[in-house]
């Protein structure tokens, strides 16, 4: 097997929310598939951030495409200039207030990348603490609180921590965690 | 904090490829958010299928919009008329020409409940043998094999077990097996 070849590329949204195009694509075969949709798309951090007391951050939100509440770890873009750690602190700090004096970079995975560009930037901060209040963006409406180990698993098995990458992330700090002890 | 209202809804793009809206929508506060980008999806199932000597059908195949090569679990779209267990035993058929008598409905979570509708089904197969050939869809080029359980994690630690929705998957079915022993 060896990559497509992009053949050609039209833009069908380009505005500050998303990037697609319709791309026309040459498989190693010869066979053409052409619309092929790609979102072009800036990297996500989620963190996965446990206080003293091994409790972890967990956010709540409404997710519209869904039509569903659900429970998330904290998380977001990284922003134009931002390294992932940069974007992680700022959206942990925005989204509970909290900050943490240690970091782990846990790894990356695509998000999608059968439709979509980009990577998920996963780390683990030790040690979370409130410092301040949310700073919420424009059109964010979320609330955090604190769960243990057990209650997000919990919270995993009856749909209501129902965000695939989210899950993800969460597992594979765990298996992080694991393999230290 | 109340579910979102939708005060409209312009289709973008309608094929058999991608059906996408861009909402305008009301929050609980009063914001107004337009455009807010929605891709309507069928569902898609995941299957970890495991053999009798407790190896696990990995495929790999090339993911054209992040450009790389992934392996992955079996799976893909729930076809309309399908169950999601009928569509997890003909995916795992289709992709590696493998059955199994043995099938564990694993729970569901939203792909990426932000921007897209749709649920994955996550299926674990017990007593995997291989009974066919693969039967690839139209533009399908994907190869299979056996992995031990260890051999999956250390393909996610390095990078090369990369899509996120996979590695959500893989774990769920691991969280699975620990709660059962």
């Amino acid at each position: 097997m060896k990559p497509w070849k992009t053949l050609g590329s039209t833009k069908i949204v380009s505005d500050r929310w998303l990037h697609l195009t319709a791309d026309r694509c040459a498989l190693d075969s010869g066979k053409i598939i052409d619309p092929y949709y790609v979102m072009h798309e800036k990297d996500w951090v989620i963190v996965f951030a446990q206080t003293e007391d091994a409790r972890i951050l967990v956010v709540r939100q409404f997710r519209y495409a869904a039509g569903v509440f659900c429970s998330e770890l904290p998380g977001g873009v990284v922003d134009e200039g931002e390294s992932p750690l940069q974007a992680a602190e700022r959206e942990l700090l925005e989204e509970t207030g909290h900050s943490a004096p240690d970091w782990v970079a846990i790894g990356s995975m695509y998000a999608n990348p059968v439709r979509q560009t980009n990577s998920i930037h996963v780390f683990f901060a030790k040690g979370a603490q409130l410092v301040s209040e949310q700073k919420l963006d424009h059109g964010e409406e979320l609330t955090f609180h604190l769960a243990t180990l057990g209650e997000v698993e919990r919270m995993i098995d009856s749909n209501e921590f129902s965000h695939s990458l989210h899950v993800a992330s969460f597992y594979r700090v765990l298996a992080f965690l694991a393999a230290g002890t």
